[in-house]
């Protein structure tokens, strides 16, 4: 028989599908006329630590709701159109850009009508909390970021913050309190694209950046800039004053702490699409390394400067660029150049200067290094031969400008996840349900490398098409998206129940 | 015995050494005080078609009046310093700048002062005429352009007008009056480095270009552009409406005819300065092709996509660069990018658009189309290449921008520009003067290009130090500029004396 419990979440489910048990009550009934008809006030709290297993288990996000939001907040910030339907753009919403303040004021406006306290940090990271019955404790975050590559996707980071959005109205239509509060965080620039240091205010958060550097960064120009970023580009710190966005609150773990991190993001990459699994269970990430490199040679005429007369920077950049996958590929990381530029920019004259961004990734820390190694050594050799004819041969300068060693996620946090993904792919009515679930390395940095150095951390992955991001058709089903958000509901409900339940 | 007219060009190389004739006569001694003396009056001409050979063959340039006014020129859009003198810098003075107005002005004052009628067209083109005996036919014109590169230098363009005014100054100094008239031609955007046509300007007048082109030409960013240049892109209209050049006259052949076209540059090359030669009669201009292309691949994440899994655009251009420099080398030929833009522009998106320029020379217009025939074939195959294992490979487009075939010069302006250079090379007093006198071929467009499709045209090479140019080093000692005017006006007078002595 069912007990008191067990119908509010019935009645929760019937018009908003936060639990999919098999149940024959009737769909239409209003959640009002249950709550009504089982004597259970809106004000009568339903306790995380009172559920059983089997309840957790049944806890889902309501797919439509979480789709409608997730495009809802799209709108600010409308990107490259690629297909003929109404969501089918991109996204250009670079960090603290007008569009950024929009959909951050909506993030607060909705948070607060969550019933969320909202502060604001010296980063401009917003902290919307749902408190718990404890007020001594620190709450459990979902948290991602809203801000875009220039010609970035819908998915990316919004369906992270999404997720906590949807989490918080799950736990209000059911009226289930957590022991400790439940928070949603939106942390600022995770990109990089438009101030050119990635997940840069987890990072002050987390105290690995002073914040002095992160207020100093000057925007880049990118696809998606004003065309003020070449000419004045904006500080970090401006560029928050601008848009009111630089909070009182000083951005540091001690000032805002967290008792967990929980990050729900696409995969970008191929794995889970082609393996037709459903969920990953990240259990770290990634080593990788930004650097940025000058090639300095000769400029000089194009039409009467033979090949052995030119110490042409660009020619050594092909070069390395052709020699950097090599090396990258025989020690199974990754290399790529995203940002080049070729000075002085003029068809008929051999540029003396190119700068360029190399981004090395590898599944371990010293992998990192042995390409980094490589290939200082290769470039060098490349640069000596170029102009070696003249006697001016090239120069190549290295600068680090991010070292992001490989990290390794909470095991605790890990288990609530893969807990809570199994639960939830039994829904696909398989045989093994577990086998649509695995564990994942993540390529890409996010937030929760940072806040993995304070506080216990986690991420969940979910399919996108053809593991493409960064990339106006980046695209997650509103099933996969649903996936992934009842996922981390479970998974914060169930870390809160480990926290105190003991 | 002394004629009259020889006493004459006496007195005038007394005070300015225009000849060099080894004479008794007292140095100090004014060329007023000489003119009094002999009864001979500044009204009195001296006619270019009454002089002997030897007195042609003995016509000089004031070396030190021509570096002064060169580098008074230079005061407008003074570059980059490479050393402590005080012309130790480059040049950055792009076409219709406020600084290109500056050195204008300076060019319209002084050949007015000179005695010319200047007339502007409608590209910008200034055209200065000293007048001759006869007024019913064209005048032979100097030209070359005052515009540089964005990190160009102090002799590209601007030697070649400077001689023209020193060829003026000469001849007032001397009192030589011509049959035809003597005329200077500033050409406007001749480096084709603000506006992306280079000698865009002669093209018109040439009507190899139609006007309209040209006036709608947008500027491209460079690193001396304002920063507009990005944001708001002046057309080249507007840029000749602002700095109050764009004339009345229309831009033409027929409005503005020549008997000739002569022009001295630096050769831009190692070939006299490595033989120790003087200078170059160019016989030839070699033949060249200006593309764009755009590689057309997929944006996608650094960290999470793996290389077989990428479209990446810039690592097709790598690839592409290193194979055109093989497949120029090959032929002859050469092969060069000067602009690459990669899109979007971010540390760790993979860019899925480059585009670039290629810059095909070949000393025959065959050979360039052998080698573009060879790199359309090569390019299709890199970039199918990179994106096969998404199926969704690199696409590359060619865009032709600009077609200058091999131009041969006129044999009459070659014949003159011969035997002034011969003469000239007398001053160094080595037994084989002709030795220091090389015919060549020029890599680089000039505006002779352009002329020589109408007028008769030849041009004359004189060394620069390393063969550097478009480089703010770009160095011609004051001998070798001193040199070079002496043979182009001796060769003017020539060309007239063959106008008019038959």
């Amino acid at each position: 028989m069912a007990t008191a419990l067990q119908l509010r979440l019935f009645a929760a489910a019937a018009t908003k599908p936060a639990f999919r048990h098999t149940s024959s009550f009737p769909a239409r009934t209003s959640s009002t006329q249950l709550r009504r008809a089982f004597s259970v006030s809106s004000e009568q709290a339903m306790l995380s630590t009172e559920l059983t297993e089997a309840e957790v288990s049944a806890l889902r996000a309501n797919k439509d709701r979480l789709a409608q939001d997730l495009h809802h907040a799209c709108q600010w910030g409308y990107g490259i159109r690629w297909g003929d339907g109404h969501t089918d753009t991109g996204m250009q919403r670079l960090a603290l850009s007008q569009e950024d303040k929009q959909v951050r004021d909506w993030f607060i406006e909705t948070t607060k009508s969550l019933g969320c306290k909202v502060t604001v940090d010296a980063m401009g990271n917003i902290f919307a909390v749902r408190p718990g019955r404890r007020a001594d404790v620190p709450a459990t975050f979902i948290g991602s970021h809203l801000d875009t590559q220039p010609t970035g996707g819908r998915y990316d980071g919004i369906l992270g913050v999404l997720s906590g959005i949807e989490t918080l109205k799950t736990l209000n239509d059911m009226g289930l309190e957590t022991e400790g509060g439940v928070g949603v965080v939106n942390w600022t620039n995770e990109e990089g694209a438009r101030f050119p240091i990635s997940m840069v205010s987890s990072g002050v958060w987390a105290e690995c950046i002073p914040l002095e550097k992160a207020h100093a960064l000057k925007e880049v120009p990118t696809v998606a800039s004003l065309p003020t970023a070449s000419s004045a580009p904006e500080s970090m710190k401006s560029a928050l004053e601008k848009i009111e966005y630089l909070g009182s609150v000083p951005c540091s773990y001690k000032e805002t702490p967290m008792a967990a991190h929980f990050e729900l993001h696409i995969e970008q990459g191929p794995h889970l699409i082609t393996a037709g699994q459903q969920v990953g269970v990240v259990t770290a990430v990634q080593a990788y390394r930004w650097f940025r490199l000058n090639i300095l040679g000769r400029d000089t005429h194009t039409g009467t400067t033979a090949f052995e007369h030119r110490a042409d920077a660009l020619y050594a950049f092909a070069r390395m660029m052709v020699r950097a996958r090599e090396v990258a590929a025989s020690h199974g990381c990754l290399a790529s150049v995203g940002i080049i530029e070729a000075k002085p920019g003029s068809v008929n004259t051999v540029p003396g200067t190119v700068s360029f961004s190399l981004d090395i990734r590898g599944p371990k820390t010293e992998l990192v290094q042995v390409v980094e190694t490589e290939l200082r050594k290769d470039f060098d050799t490349i640069a000596a031969e170029e102009g070696k004819g003249i006697g001016k041969p090239c120069r190549v300068e290295w600068t680090l400008d991010f070292d992001s060693p490989a990290v390794n996620f909470h095991p605790e946090c890990i288990e609530c996840v893969q807990q809570s993904a199994e639960a939830v792919a039994c829904d696909a009515g398989v045989a093994d349900p577990k086998s649509l679930v695995r564990t994942i390395m993540s390529g890409a940095g996010h937030d929760s490398v940072f806040t993995s150095k304070r506080v216990p951390t986690s991420m969940i992955f979910v399919p996108c098409k053809d593991g493409l991001s960064h990339h106006p058709e980046e695209f997650c089903s509103a099933d996969d998206c649903a996936r992934g958000t009842s996922v981390i509901l479970q998974a914060v409900i169930r870390y809160d129940r480990k926290r105190f339940s003991a």
